[in-house]
């Protein structure tokens, strides 16, 4: 057992938010409350940039519903930033913010750009003999994150995007039509666990159920293939359902879509992301009828149709941070552990931050089909559970009901801070 | 009491699909099978097209279980279709189908093309002295249809729309940026109901709550004034929230985006919709960052966020239908009828199929902010209630489940007839 670190707790949020990220933030509040060691629950608001700017709340002060009412609210409820930590002086001024609020623990809920920043604070204070524990809590819709079984918050996109291919396949199927190619584009910008998850809409007894094909970032994009995917589905199905990731790259690796404004890889003008380009070439080339939708953070902040499973992971997940803290572990992420055997079953771990920082976890390759726009049952096994159970969100006047933090501020102690 | 017509009974439906579509054709099923009158219950397949090739099933075949499962069933489970009547030869069709099958009740699930239909076949068979009652129901996610309060399909999509919006503004809130542009691009290629249904998500008592903006196709588009509500909004606002129906049109009523794959009004190419383009102009004359999400038909077929009060009168409006013909009504729609007074109450009438078929409801001007992007306390009060109570719509390993209908065929009883 560790010596008792007595002093106070800060909770940040940071990077894109997820419809789970406030279920952890729950979490280590809910925990932290249960140990004398720690004295008060603050939350940074912004991540980084509020602690910079000494910006933080009393989360001591919020009731009780507004705690449970953050499990089923979406987005960063502390505020969030792409703010990234550089500077010499903006480090020592994350340690003057600490010093100055006694702040013992801290918690930092976000993706590996987040866990890079904890890490570089844990190891600045144990150089400056500040006594700290940094606990990072994965959060992040991408599942990218290494050395964890998966990150809350991919569970909730994928049950979302998956509800809407079961809904619109209905519209496409109802429609009658022949010779129609759906697109459905969603995020991940590197990797394609997002897309990927949307095969979990397909019946596993009707190989024939959409979608159909899925494009990932993981298998270079090819318009000749791409068309002959397409005739392929057309010949046998009445429509072609489409899913496709946001960061197709080209052999070379160039992303076929670089952003809303610019031409893509292939020379076409390019106003409406991957989606709208996999439409034209099918209306261009082939003469059919083609649409496309793009959910764009519509999908990240859906808490209205997210996982219980991960949310009950997202709020474990805050738990587990303050637990390991107390106990005296720091440097550390959260994990997500899966247990062995048929029954799904999770534990939280820890790994090393630095660890986190600097991976990127890739979609394995064997669970790709073999023509490249499948998935296998190796992946439904691993994301299935990932997606059951239904959060409750309460609903008032027909629209839903989120927690508004009284956010009392904590008085400023240091002169304020310019930012680079 | 008019005399009494003993024979069987066909509902179809026609046009693109609501979440709700299948609550009406509940509604019909549920009512026939209380009238002795009504002997078989037959489900035309893909609209006038299954009427025309003989492709019927048997409603009463199916269990009870399935028509209950119909009423959380998004789009047509009887298959839908936008062929329109027109040759001689083809209504002559549709009325020896009826003969041969005995139908004397024709149910049409639809909007204003189908009722023309509906209409038509009546009128016809009028002429021929076939006795046959004919009831049109409403169904249109873009409320446009004359004579009734609003259209069964509505309250749904503005519902899932706004809840978009609650949920969404939340992650651009989190960000904690300053001068970003979010544009929500809905349906709504003639009104601009489903974009002004947005404005529900603002809070009343906080008139800086999101949508900041929404363009409306009953407004002509200026991009000058665009870029300057943007500009007022920014001003006062960390972001700015645009809703956009897709039908926008300059001021010579011309289409701001005609389709996927043309060139705009302005001569920009115009892969993306009008979303898209909107996003553009932010990022191109103001350069400021703007995102854009576009739904399409994802919208239409959420019944996991649908309302429960559209769902009711849905049902209500297919029952409605029925009992209209028992008592001897036809050449009529099912309408909504809005009670007097303060408290919300919905009642069914009938109205004229001629009277429907050829109307567009537009969108009140004075229910339209002075501004030209907002939606002033008048729509509110009548949109409000269309969005109450959720459906329960039940979820099977983490994923919604629907009807699937046994669809027992009825035997053909004609040569086959060749399609114009």
């Amino acid at each position: 057992m560790a010596e008792e670190l007595i002093g106070n707790c800060l909770v940040a949020q940071s990077g894109g938010p997820t419809a789970v990220i406030n279920a952890s933030l729950a979490g280590v509040v809910t925990e932290a409350l249960n140990h004398e060691c720690i004295e008060e629950v603050y939350g940074g608001m912004n991540g980084i940039l509020g602690i910079l700017n000494e910006e933080m709340i009393d989360l001591a002060e919020e009731s009780q519903q507004n705690i449970r009412a953050l499990r089923h609210t979406p987005a960063s409820a502390l505020g969030s930033c792409r703010f990234k930590l550089k500077r010499t002086q903006d480090f020592d001024r994350v340690l003057q913010v600490f010093e100055a609020h006694n702040i013992r623990y801290f918690f930092y809920i976000g993706g590996n750009d987040s866990q890079d920043s904890a890490d570089k604070i844990s190891k600045l204070a144990q150089e400056r003999n500040y006594p700290l524990r940094v606990i990072g809590i994965p959060k992040t819709i991408d599942n990218d994150l290494v050395a964890t079984d998966h990150c809350p918050g991919y569970g909730s996109v994928i049950k979302y995007i998956s509800t809407l291919v079961r809904e619109v396949s209905k519209d496409n199927e109802g429609m009658g039509q022949h010779d129609l190619v759906y697109i459905l584009e969603v995020m991940g910008r590197n990797t394609g666990w997002i897309a990927a998850g949307a095969s979990l809409a397909k019946f596993r007894d009707d190989p024939s159920s959409p979608p159909h094909l899925i494009y990932l970032p993981e298998v270079p994009f090819s318009v000749d293939k791409y068309l002959e995917d397409v005739s392929r589905v057309l010949s046998k199905e009445k429509y072609c359902f489409v899913v496709v990731g946001e960061g197709l790259v080209d052999e070379n690796h160039n992303y076929i879509s670089t952003s809303s404004s610019t031409s893509d890889a292939f020379g076409h003008s390019q106003l409406g992301g991957i989606g709208e380009y996999l439409c034209s070439l099918v209306e261009e080339r082939m003469g059919i009828k083609a649409r496309a939708a793009k959910l764009g953070t519509t999908q990240r902040s859906a808490v209205h149709c997210s996982s219980l499973t991960d949310n009950n992971e997202a709020f474990m997940a805050g738990q587990a941070a303050v637990k390991a803290a107390v106990e005296g572990h720091t440097d550390m992420m959260v994990t997500l552990v899966r247990g062995e055997g048929d029954t799904y079953k999770c534990e939280t771990g820890l790994a090393p931050l630095g660890e986190i920082a600097n991976g990127v976890k890739l979609l394995p390759k064997n669970w790709i089909g073999d023509d490249g726009v499948s998935m296998n049952h190796s992946f439904v096994r691993y994301a299935q559970p990932l997606i059951q159970g239904e959060v409750e969100v309460p609903f008032a006047h027909g629209l839903p009901v989120f927690a508004k933090l009284r956010a009392k501020r904590i008085e400023k102690l240091l002169p304020s801070h310019e930012l680079g």
